[in-house]
């Protein structure tokens, strides 16, 4: 895999560090306890990923910088707590861009191990979203995932658009940022725009 | 593997989503969440067979026949999400039918990868048990497997009817069938006269 | 590996599966459900490890001795369960020997499979610390290993210092006990003082 993807796979451990720690830090964990949700948010993707693709060693295991940059993510988050919680929902936007990250690579892992295009997406949401569905299991909250803004959609949606680009159009390392950009964008407009699935419960209000 | 498991494994898949599905629904998810519950629910016991058995590549990720009977089992459990909630209890129902047939295909597994017959029985439970488990900790209930019904103990039960009928009587693909239905017509009695454990503890009254 | 830590294994499988019958009874868990929290906590941490390891087997299933012992510690927790209660904190004393013993063992299996120093202490962690984790995911509690008595850093200590000696110091088998005394020791004075860490949160009072 080719230099511009290991980068983007460390700057997703370090935006999901970040998401991490400020959960544990609103759940009131100590120093150590915020450490292990930023690691476990900032691997738990990859590291399910790695575990299901056959004969794929686990990334973190054998890459020192993870840890590097999973601990300055923590100690970030720790030191600027104070001003991020002044910034717009500084957790929402960190998880965000750690989901267009990561779910990118997850699908170029898939690609790579010649798996078909449907699990390709699965293996794109998985990666992006695991991390985060670990990390709100630990601290004992149903998901944001299965309750909220529509988040694993627009991985398969920004997993889809990538695998398109990738196999009709042109394969080049550089358009891996439109998906990235895509999910990124589309997740915020989302959100910002309260934009709902139709409820499957009628007479009851949409969650999202 | 012969064919007959194969068709029994995504029997067992389809079973399980719409369990799954039933249970998200109940918990007001979204399409996208009741769709992801569902594929947890169904691949979450295969899913950890495949990785605790040395080698094993994951069932679903090569195989897309999976995908398709895992949604179909939502689009069934959404389009006849009334009519089923007029049925007593079917999400029981469906989760009884995928544990039968998750239990059988485990110790199957187990016998294949010459484990011994202790652990041929523990990889039957856990292939049948594991994927309602992971169902309960994401909708953040205490898993069903703990509290009621001797969800495990009929498991235990028809692994060891298996592996017997199988070692000691007739080593036959039909044979498969009879652990399955006795795992199904247990839970069913058990259920049905609210069978209990003696209770551990003096002074409570039973939970199941 | 060699037999001490064959035995070292067992041993903290036996004092977590002690550890975890005894949750699952506070829990008020039929008998079967005590002896799957009892096999999960005792199995856990070793499970993941041997997971994330590559091409390591999983430990416990091809080793029968440890389904007995878990068998053991269970059936030990169910019969002196009124004794262990009138005893100061029971399930804290069990779970702080697995704790430390399967601390070092974490740290010894990263050595020979040649990980980094970080990843060797990361291991032992988690071999040590997951199995009660999942645990109390499973009875739906928040793991005690993020609100409480400091019990991730004094196994990284330990896991620190074992390293340090077998490094830097005397490899052999012997040393082990020190690394995993100092593991108990130190939990039950941090506990017994109280000690916690500086609290990230002004004006509240520190957690553990």
């Amino acid at each position: 895999m080719d230099e511009i993807l290991n980068y983007i796979s460390i700057l997703g451990a370090f935006a999901f560090a970040i998401s991490g720690a400020l959960t544990a830090m609103n759940n009131k964990f100590d120093p150590f306890g915020v450490l292990i949700i930023a690691f476990v948010t900032a691997v738990g993707g990859g590291t399910m990923r790695d575990i299901l693709v056959e004969g794929k060693p686990v990334f973190w295991l054998y890459e020192p910088a993870y840890i590097y940059f999973i601990v300055a993510g923590t100690v970030f988050a720790i030191v600027f707590r104070a001003k991020l919680n002044l910034m717009l929902k500084p957790l929402f936007f960190f998880d965000t861009v750690g989901l267009a990250l990561y779910t990118v690579i997850g699908v170029q892992v898939g690609l790579a191990y010649d798996l078909n295009y449907i699990n390709c997406i699965i293996l794109g949401t998985l990666t992006g979203a695991f991390g985060g569905v670990i990390r709100d299991i630990l601290v004992n909250e149903v998901p944001v995932i299965f309750k909220k803004e529509i988040y694993a959609t627009v991985s398969i949606l920004g997993g889809a658009l990538y695998l398109f680009i990738d196999r009709f159009w042109w394969s080049h390392p550089a358009m891996q940022f439109i998906p990235i950009l895509f999910i990124i964008v589309l997740r915020l407009l989302i959100v910002h725009y309260k934009v709902a699935f139709p409820t499957l419960y009628k007479g009851d209000k949409p969650k999202a």
